[in-house]
């Protein structure tokens, strides 16, 4: 496969944050000759928050993550993620459940955990049942291989048909002390019969309680990876998990509204945004990157709407690709969402060109200047309903013949 | 552009129908050296009905004829519809405003026509002011062409990037008397920057009045046009018109449950269906013809949504586009959907060949028998939800790279 053009030139330096320790592998659940395995360990008294797909036929590892996220559980044993690639152990019935209750119990003995401190994420084929005796198998070893220094290991181990693997980091502090934010993400490079798989793990040494941290997950998970789209299609594996390890020397939060926290979250939503835009830059075949801003919408979940509406159009898409400047599909994706929007009031531009305004087409328009402007590789489509102080950004990526021929292909 | 490998080998032949006539004209609105206006010509007491676009941007001309429907009319009068193709008159503003209230005018004067009873529709390019002196000027020698026979005449001239000219013909009786139901259709071939525009006019020489037209429009518009998606984006000038001249000799229709009306019904709604089939056989760049039942919903609604997130899902329709018996996205499409649905209970099954049941795959499944069902070019997606009694079926199209070829081409 072709890697996107917008892979980076190396992967960032994700440094080592206290309170974690690591090991990748390689299992050979499909594939040969790299790691297909990455299990993360966070000390005692981790805390760790996550969202999920909201398709309604999740992976089993979706269900197990979901259940284990809230029981209680032991805050004097470490806390185990355990992720492999490969398999996405979704619609495998009763063997799917079986293989997910035998990891987290062979997690739980080697890595000294406490069931149901072990969290567990899948992403690959689906339907095939997952053999789950080449992971157990390999625990031991990777117990022995543990290291605080793996990050760009795992970001490989994780991926499916990613072009490039997705790493960010960030550092920010809380009162006086410094503490480390490190993420990694995959997704949207896919193969038949693979899904459009996103997983995404943070993990940071911030002394943080559980309920903070899952408020500011959720939230900011609105923002970053709720607000791309490649397809429109949702996963059936989708995850994104937030671990704290508490190694940090600052007084413990527990309100995600504490003014302490303000540099922390700005930290946090720039190592979100950044990989889930890495995603995007990463989706199947595409060659464009737009952000598409909404503003004047009657409130927030409205300009949502409209955004993914223009985001998830196949003919705004297409044009992009095709480097035109075609308003005329903008209006009518914005049309299609169903939401408020008066044409009368209406404002679309192309970066700082703008098309139409108040019904028509705007009269300094020149299609030479769209035209230019499309040829960009970064575009921005930004809308004006002008009916109240509703806003919102997505993000999304062109529709290409490569988006056609990695999915168009028949299983090999 | 090439020909849809589903157009017929010839335009069916449909007779004139008591009570109307018609002419088609070339006035050069945007094609060359083609008809590109018809005008349909009821006689006085024509009834019709009609469905539009749900966009919320949509054109002069259906905002126009929606409340031309709506508005009291003249019985005495005939009852006229102005059809152009190449300018859809979409997002023009006042200037839009304006050439439907002209067009309207000067039809009303050469068909002794009395507003409202002039009904408009619009297709094409969107953003261009149209030149509406070109279509009124053609108004006086349309006039004196008029004739009962132009059907296959008209259903060229509406259309734009269609690659066939769509239409079908039924008889039925009403009590002892026949009568006789025309259809005409365009759509779903599209180029930059037109919109997927789909018209359909329908015509008959019932005696039946408005409400009872109307209540069966709307009923099967949901069975029949509103179950048919190339892409899922809805443009912004579609409209179903149902006319009726009433110079049938049957007693007068007025109740639409009235069991004289069975025959008709079934007679209109094969119509219907057959317009709308021939519209998704020439969806951009489709090779494959794809029916969705979805049965075992909790209600009809419900099974209305599953199917359509399996016809609009870019997965689904890649992998029939590669003949990929790829069950994994199905599954997926139907979860996200959002709607009732349990993995346990579901059975997905590809026309005969039961691929999942009971949240796995089935046993006596094979990939080659999948393999060689997909090399058909008529395709059935079978889905039994398990739940309850709704059930709905929808027809789509694959995404082909002929698709993005279309979509993708700059402007000429």
């Amino acid at each position: 496969m072709k890697t996107s053009p917008f892979a980076p030139s190396a992967f960032p330096d994700l440094p080592p944050i206290a309170g974690f320790d690591m090991a990748s592998a390689a299992c050979g659940i499909k594939y040969k000759d790299r790691d297909d395995l990455w299990i993360l360990r966070g000390q005692a008294g981790t805390h760790m928050a996550a969202v999920f797909t909201r398709n309604r036929m999740p992976g089993a590892p979706v269900t197990w993550s979901k259940r284990a996220l809230l029981a209680p559980f032991n805050p004097d044993a470490p806390r185990i993620l355990v992720v492999n690639s490969g398999n996405s152990n979704v619609f495998t019935g009763e063997a799917g459940k079986r293989a997910t209750a035998l990891t987290a119990e062979v997690a739980e003995k080697v890595f000294a955990a406490e069931a149901p401190a072990v969290m567990l994420a899948s992403t690959g084929v689906i339907g095939e049942v997952l053999d789950v005796g080449k992971i157990v198998r390999a625990m031991p070893d990777m117990r022995t291989d543990m290291k605080s220094d793996g990050w760009n290991q795992a970001a490989q181990a994780i991926m499916t048909t990613d072009t490039y693997a997705k790493g960010a980091t960030a550092e920010a502090k809380i009162g006086d002390v410094p503490v480390r934010i490190n993420g990694i993400a995959k997704g949207s490079g896919m193969i038949a019969p693979d899904m459009a798989t996103m997983l995404a793990f943070i993990a940071t040494d911030a002394r943080i309680s559980q309920s903070a941290l899952q408020s500011m997950l959720s939230g900011f998970t609105q923002l970053t990876f709720n607000a791309i789209t490649v397809d429109s299609d949702t996963s059936t594996s989708d995850m994104v998990l937030l671990a704290a390890s508490g190694a940090a020397d600052h007084a413990p939060m527990t309100d995600p509204h504490d003014p302490a926290l303000s540099d922390f979250k700005n930290a946090l939503l720039r190592v979100m945004l950044n990989l889930s835009h890495q995603i995007i830059k990463d989706g199947e075949g595409a060659r464009k990157f737009i952000a598409i801003n909404v503003n004047g919408a009657v409130n927030d979940d409205s300009a949502r709407k409209v955004a993914m509406s223009i985001g998830n159009s196949p003919l705004v898409k297409t044009a992009i690709a095709g480097e035109d400047a075609n308003w005329g599909r903008i209006v009518m994706a914005i049309g299609k969402s169903g939401e408020p929007a008066d044409p009368e009031l209406l404002t679309v531009a192309l970066g700082p060109h703008v098309l139409a305004r108040k019904g028509q087409l705007a009269p300094e328009y020149t299609e030479e200047r769209g035209a230019e402007y499309m040829r960009r590789d970064h575009l921005e489509i930004n809308v004006e309903l002008g009916l109240g102080q509703g806003s919102f950004t997505a993000w999304t990526c062109d529709l290409t013949h490569d988006y056609i021929n990695i999915n168009a292909d028949y299983r090999s």
